[in-house]
């Protein structure tokens, strides 16, 4: 165990990060290991109030994919994927609403109240923070699944000017005041791009981008714009992670300075990332 | 149909009203018929938005029973009440929030921003607006049932500060983070007073308060405190009718200026409480 | 006459246009039957006073020739004209100031202040408003005839910021301090540039732009610039109308969104114009 | 005259002047000679420029007796005073407002602005900054004679915050938007209390407050309130300088810190006696 | 040494703290081992600079008596004490400001601003921040030695609220603007109240207050102020902890809430007096 | 003397240039004998609080060689110089410093202060005012003598939009965090640009720049930028008098409106120079 002297020692070995960060905007896309672990939850949660503390704005952002199915089933119906989307109809469309912004968001809402910051829950409905519509790119109809196609980021700044921390659900609200079912990876990045944001960080269930995803020790600590190109070419990235690069990609490309995949599945991994040297996962750069 | 000489007539005749009303804050009970008819919803909506757009800071808080029971019953849980009161055991209130929160709340706020006004969804978790402890008055375990004990408005505050109106659900948050549900009359009451609003208006199914209920002409368009806890006192007053009151004495003990009563089945019966001398319904007076 | 519900109706049928204006700045020149008859009067400032209350920034600017022809003869002085403008000795523009500034002015003031709002009587001369310098464009030498040379608008926009209605007489300072009558067409136009203002609206005592004057039924309800200077080439716009139609192009040129010139005769035309769709009048576009 | 190094040495000296009177407020009664004659004219708005710029809030309220009587014998009609006051029909307080506001104060505020201040013009009407009712103490019908009832000082408040000096007129409001003649010293002691002014200044056209009115030798530096009542009740002060004696008692009493009557007669009396140890005329302390 | 984990467990720990201190002001007393070493003086600066970044408002007063008797000597005179003060002809008083402004103090803001944070030097003349008289006290003169009469705290308020660390030295400003000596600890005491600082924070040469003072298994961790006073009563504090001590006793009943005495050459004691549980040195508490 | 009246006469001629320069920055450059002289001092500290009461923005740089020489001597250190700059080694750069900052800065706080003004003392290290780096232009190795690199002016603009008279010491800071002695007239030249000031004005001990300097009656009271480059190449401006036309120079070229160069020996010649069409001294302009 550290000794009193170590701990100061500790503190003062954060200052510099302290000191670069201050004032910035970090979007944290939230999901995952990260979420679903309780020991990992709380830990994560405090290290976003932590941040708030230290004069960072942290805003997150968080998905819901294993409750929504969950839920679904609890109703008697079936979750159906198509090209890794979710089909949704009506029925679906209410089902995810009410978890995402009537559970999950709300419960992070209160946890993080209770570590004695100040959350405010919010979905893309709230102020029409993401504004969608039907998602029409695979040829299949996956109904109320929406592309994001304006972000409206000033309630959000609002909040945080004022010393909240804003919690997202990812809804968007159509044309005709529908809902849409948004990928989170996608809201986060089109989030930390509208907002200028220092950092978007992605928690996820991996230790990073691997050039074989067998083999942690192929892990890239950084990663090349062009590289992440060519390795989703190859096939080396693939499934899930696509959109999480390209979320990375695009906010690198309207001015986000750094954008990173880390695993959620480490306890604190967020605050690692953020006040050590080595860092942890794989950072793209642009 | 009104001419257009009608029409300039009859927005001219309403300039008292706007005059008094400016900048004040009006606390609305939503529920009931206006929230579950689509025409009605729709007018009501627009009146809440028509009241922003005028200079009044309107703040929303709805209910929700009818809707919680049918999805309880859509995942195989018969409702139970007693004494008025919805037995709510852990699984209850979790689809308490998905109701209020994930679908009611969501829903309300699109639906009001695709009026050109911005609404933001908040619950009683967000900013800790409404603390509660577990009820015990009745003697009888009913669960997740709360009672509030403080109300912190400064993020409602903040929100109608800057044009938002703020539509709330009834939920609050326990002393270890844990959800309540809280009766949406009293819950309105309460803001209302923390508030200082104005006014407070609850949207009801009936015609106002009547001497006998059975009778339209009986009813009472106004009610002073100690008339209202007599009629009590004899039951002419009873059912889901004594918490509007009793939030109604509440509020006007506490400061808010006037409290009113109204019928929510009547097609812009809000407008018509603020805008007409004659008004609608009851108003209680201190 | 309207029943509740009707009157509801109308106030929510307003909307649209409160929303559209909502902030937005309205220049509006007044002056003819609209500020002589008193029914007339009393409806455009109570119009104007609504206009205040539901959020758009109403600012006047007034006439009076009848009133200082009247004064003048009063005196024993009889009122010359030269081609449409007053011959303006030194003793004539004292008239002019003490009529314009110290009678309609001022009594402008306290009227729109008895319906409740915050009037602020103005002339050009109140920080520097309106500067101009003798008139000499026909040849003829008509004393003190001003051409507005600059507009200081800032003291109109503090006032409108502070929820003051600015009401303005046409009287500019010349190089020396001296004064001069300036037209009040001219000067609402160029008010309304200096302004940015969202409209120009003209109260006169026609119904509009005519093709044939005597002829209701060639009102014009839109027209462009282009097809003003053809109707002004052709004669068909003269006298005292040609003012009002170049206050308006000038100001369009300089970014007024549009102007109108409206028949002060009927009463609320100026709420007709701005809260139905098919408005009143004659709207000149760019 | 002065070398430049005396030049500098007379700004040295005022500066412990400027020091004191750095943000404060002073009312200054402006009539009589000061006002009348050119030369004296001009140097007193030179005094009044230079207060401001030197970051005193000086607020002007001027009377003009003279010229409204010439401007009625012009109209043909003869002023009629009682017990000093003027008889005023409503023909006479229509002139009344235009002498004072449309010609005096319109002057007044020109002749400001050419020294490169910002000056604006009020009346009591404007901001309803004076509401008042008929006077009725004399048993006489003195007409359109007003008495103070409320001072609203917003407006003023509002324009020196911004730089600018007010220049105020004294006409008043009545409860039905009529309009009122007031006493001008009343007025200026009135809004000084109401500003909570640090000096009320009087201009008139004696030395200040003698004991032997015929005897310079026997004027008073200082008098105190009491003094002041005694000299009233012994015929020593009477005429107009009563109503200029009670305003000062008045203002004390409410807070005013110092009130002067002053000479108006000596040039730049204004300067000598803020900017001089000896100072020059009577000071009313309390 | 910790590990990443562990290292992220520390910076948590420090969370509850870390909330407490948001925004408040401590005001630390620097003087002894602690400046003069340069490795303890390197820890004390990037910990000051460290609560600066978390969000807490530090103020620094420091003391100089070793530097200040070294350049005495320096100039060929003998520094001379009479019950522990120095004696200070006006000599002597220029070369205390020379050493404390600018030397010490100096050399601080630089050595603070070369860690990222932006410090300003102040003495207790900029802004008349700390007036002093003639210390009369002891029947002996000791020249330019002073006691703190007034004390204007405005300009460290605004530095703090615009971010900057102020670095105080103490000297202060006499009746007719000559310099006084004043003491150290009773310039941070005093300047703690002015500002009603959270802490008030002595660095000294001792581990605390200990009954023996031989003996460090006698250290006080906390000391009521009665307590205090029997202490002194009884000798068992004495010397130059006397002024320490009634510093804080004055600071604690002028409303600061906690006051410290530390070991300023431990490493670091004041981040672990702030971050941990257990403290260190003597807290003298009301 | 001057009469009362005469007095009056001279504060209102000085209006204009209060107009004129009023919320304008001047830096002035003090040295010299101005600054030795306690009589000329005074006048020098009273002309710029004067200068801040009537709304300008004083910002004071000051010198002290002479001090610094005599300081050297007392410890017994013969000052050196090579082509005009001291040589500064490191024991030499601790005094200059405890003069500059510790003594004289101190000093003139505390006599402004007395004045009824708010000075603040300031050196480069402040808010990291003047960044430099060593001089090496010459050839010879100087010490601790710098060439200023960076300019940060926001502590400066600060406190001078608060109502403080920044005085600020010739020290700057270097890469390391080390001290540099800098030239006061290149460092007044400077802040000058980085601030935007009206006016830089330099008091010296010559009347200004002569085409012959044994010839008063060749003094230049305007100077071109080149004809100052001629003067220079003819050798007629030489020595210490070329730092300081090059820092005006440099000024102009920065944005600085007007440069002066006058005559500190005479009594009050800033304010003569601001306050009179004549000015004083040899004014160079673009």
């Amino acid at each position: 165990m550290a000794t009193a002297t170590e701990k100061a020692g500790i503190l003062i070995e954060a200052l510099p990060y302290i000191r670069t960060f201050y004032g910035k905007t970090f979007v944290i896309k939230y999901g995952g290991h990260a979420m679903l672990d309780p020991q990992l939850r709380k830990a994560v949660l405090l290290d976003i109030v932590l941040l708030r503390y230290i004069g960072v704005r942290p805003v997150v952002v968080h998905g819901g994919g294993t409750e929504i199915s969950e839920m679904l089933r609890r109703i008697g119906k079936e979750p159906t994927f198509v090209q890794g989307l979710r089909v949704t109809d009506a029925e679906t469309m209410e089902i995810v609403q009410m978890v995402l912004v009537g559970k999950i968001n709300h419960e992070l809402v209160a946890q993080i109240n209770a570590q004695g910051a100040k959350a405010v829950g919010l979905s893309g409905k709230d102020g029409n923070l993401f504004v969608a519509e039907k998602y029409t790119a695979g040829g299949v109809d996956l109904g109320f699944v929406g592309e994001i196609k304006a972000v409206h980021p000033e309630l959000v700044v609002n909040l945080t000017d004022q010393g909240y921390i804003p919690v997202i659900a990812p809804v968007a609200v159509g044309p005709d005041g529908e809902s849409y079912n948004i990928n989170a990876d996608t809201a986060a990045g089109e989030l930390a791009a509208a907002l200028g944001a220092e950092k978007l960080i992605m928690l996820t269930d991996v230790e990073g981008i691997m050039l074989d995803p067998k083999d942690p020790a192929t892990l890239l600590s950084t990663l090349a714009v062009e590289q992440a190109y060519a390795l989703i070419g190859e096939g080396r990235i693939d499934g899930g992670m696509i959109p999480k690069v390209e979320a990375c990609v695009k906010a690198l490309r309207q001015g986000v300075a750094r954008t990173h995949i880390i695993d959620g599945r480490q306890l604190h991994s967020l605050l690692l990332e953020i006040f050590t040297d080595r860092g942890t996962g794989t950072m793209i750069v642009a």
